[in-house]
């Protein structure tokens, strides 16, 4: 079956036993969204319900890519599809913002800046029965890293019993954050216009979302992909603050090394010298912040990342620094899919204004984080001790491609000798 | 716009500046999909391309939910929507099965059994243009835990060069597998119709392909959701052998404590102490198998499970046991959102037939993989000592709800006892 966008079949009603394929410009009820609004008045909430089609004001609905499981709860008999969230007791354990750029429709277009304070910013549209639900969660944990317990043994790190705990605990604020695409601002980052944006989302995607195309009047989609977790060191207010000394890193998720730490990539390292780093930046009276993105394998997901992995080690020559990237595009057809360009949204939304130490050697994250208008000192880069062995591929092919390093960059020569374990090694 | 699936509009062509909302049934070149079929050559292969419609024979595309990351590739310039994947030297490191268990259209419906090795078992289809890519990457690593290295600094582990190296790796084959969905063995395993599925999906998701609804000649779905992540300690294929000792731990994704430690529950310590016990096992004469499924938070997603934090810790009485799983079923409607019914999948893919020793205190695991027809031997669960500060109340909750333990199962007045940190207590 198909069907022509630009001559909608005149039935627009939805009834029992009648399945809408698509909604309809101009429902009544649906609030409007103007984004960029100086307040939660002027901006209106975000509404992707679906236990009430009226009160929709998007594309797609929350909770990222478990907005399926959701959905197999609701066919299984184990959730009512009428469930409204009873958001007692569930507010933000310290206020964020908002600061000067959740005003600024340019600056933040990935997220939904209210998307945590719905209870106060949107109380009269609740009251009045619409379904508003938080997209942002804000909670506060003790987190216990190995690596840091080994820093205090160490004498890298120092418990003072507020920041870091004589157990190895550091206390922080950590923060779930649900994507919200403004669309008309990432067609803007990527440079393409929003109809173009919507078609190829809708057609590359094998189909997702009609109202894609179908409803150019619906300008925020909640796409279903992962999200992101930011842990705040310090109190959260200070990285508003451009005089209090920041440390920070945007670090994108891996999980054979971020969990299983796996050898031959530097990620989980990377992570937790940027926590250790977080934690003395605190001690010394600044603030520090990890924010952490759902986005494997440069977000290409896992199964292109290993088939990566066989091609490189398998190559003629075996797996040099030389030939790092090119390997990833021929499977994948680019060598990276993490569009640093929505990366700063998250950055924004904490009020930063200037980072005086990234934790981070990638030029991809620099790029993206100062062109977006943020201030950065200090660039970090991981101590040498701290590489893992067969991650020597990884990190000098990035230094030759650019990435940030205070040392030297290794040649053409050089990059050829950089080896790492052959499948036949083991 | 809204489109009556039971009349569509005759027009189904696709034309440039054209764009079709759903496609239709019977194109030509579409391979056909028998799902459980013997041999490769009668199942078919699963062609989820966007390059060549015609060629299609599923719902979705690739990669789970990094699928929107390819499309922004696209829509940004970066990637051609026909790049063809070069797959030269990907293959998998190690051959996992045929299993008997592959032509059991009931035994696997949430993965491509067949996904790993398309190379051979779709030559042909290949060679004449079909563009079929693997849902499945089999690759080998060299996994470095700290809490290992611990466990060999107290004697609780040694080293034996071949699967515990000195170094503290541990040397595993791994395996990333993309979510595939047979629609109508999904609707068995929920109790219910595959229509109502496929409504249910589509309405309850905002709209998502609905080709659910106007296709249901299209029996395989490739969701956009995260997959899962399979380690094999020792010889895949000793998995298979019912006789060889197989230590096994099936677990969810939990960020906040997988990553970072954090002590409000037990999931890192359970995922290292079972990573300790499958080098045991293997260092024994047997085999070990960790599967990591991407289900944050219950599948219910990191906002929600932040929420449900902030509510356990605030509410009267503060965070006792014995109101655990009433809190999230307040926020979410309901406990958990994991489904476990689809989680056996990947042991039946392995030709797993019994478990010695399967680590885990979860009940509906352990109902899930025995009701699917897996003999399981002894239950571990993780040791005391392991269990951090804070998550005594999920522990006791759980195992007053049926969980397994070899100890006492604390009484409702103990529960009330149970209590977490309040957030004053920072």
């Amino acid at each position: 079956m198909s069907t022509d966008a630009d001559n909608p079949p005149s039935n627009g009603a939805s009834q029992a036993g009648h399945i809408r394929l698509t909604s309809h410009a101009g429902s009544a009820g649906a609030l409007p969204v103007t984004w960029g609004a100086a307040t939660p008045a002027e901006r209106g909430p975000i509404v992707g319900t679906t236990a009430s089609r009226a009160q929709r004001n998007v594309i797609g609905t929350h909770s990222g890519s478990y907005s399926v499981y959701r959905a197999l709860a609701v066919a299984a008999g184990a959730l009512s599809r009428d469930h409204r969230a009873d958001l007692t007791n569930t507010a933000p354990t310290v206020t964020i913002g908002p600061h000067p750029q959740w005003s600024d429709p340019r600056a933040i277009v990935s997220l939904d800046p209210w998307g945590a304070m719905i209870a106060e910013a949107f109380a009269s549209e609740i009251t009045s029965g619409v379904d508003i639900r938080p997209t942002i969660a804000v909670t506060k944990a003790h987190v216990t890293v190995p690596e840091v317990s080994d820093a205090i043994a160490q004498g890298r790190l120092v418990p003072d019993g507020r920041i870091l705990l004589a157990s190895g605990a550091a206390v922080v604020t950590k923060v779930a954050i649900e994507p919200v695409w403004y669309l008309p601002g990432i067609a803007d980052r990527f440079g393409c216009t929003d109809t173009e944006l919507r078609r190829v989302l809708f057609e590359e995607t094998g189909g997702m979302f009609p109202e894609l195309v179908t409803r150019p009047d619906l300008e925020v989609f909640l796409p279903p992909i992962g999200g992101q977790t930011v842990y705040i060191f310090g109190r959260a207010a200070d990285l508003a603050e451009p005089t209090v000394e920041l440390t920070a890193r945007v670090h994108d998720e891996c999980n054979g090394s971020d969990v299983f730490g796996s050898d031959i990539c530097t990620c989980r390292p990377y992570l937790t010298h940027a926590i250790e780093e977080c934690i003395r930046g605190t001690q010394r009276g600044g603030a520090g912040v990890v924010a952490y993105s759902r986005k494997e394998g440069r977000a290409l997901g896992e199964v292109t990342k290993f088939l990566v992995y066989n091609a490189r080690k398998r190559q003629e020559g075996g797996d040099t620094a030389d030939r790092y990237f090119a390997r990833t595009e021929c499977v994948a057809g680019v060598q990276d899919m993490r569009f640093q360009e929505l990366m700063p949204d998250v950055l924004h939304w904490l009020g930063i204004r200037r980072i005086h130490r990234l934790v981070s050697m990638s030029n991809l994250k620099y790029d993206a984080i100062t062109g977006s208008g943020i201030e950065v000192g200090e660039r970090v880069n991981i101590p040498e001790e701290l590489i893992p062995l067969d991650a020597r591929v990884e990190i000098d092919a990035k230094m030759a491609a650019g990435y940030f390093t205070p040392g030297a960059v290794p040649d053409a020569q050089q990059l050829k000798q950089v080896k790492g374990r052959g499948w036949a090694d083991d």
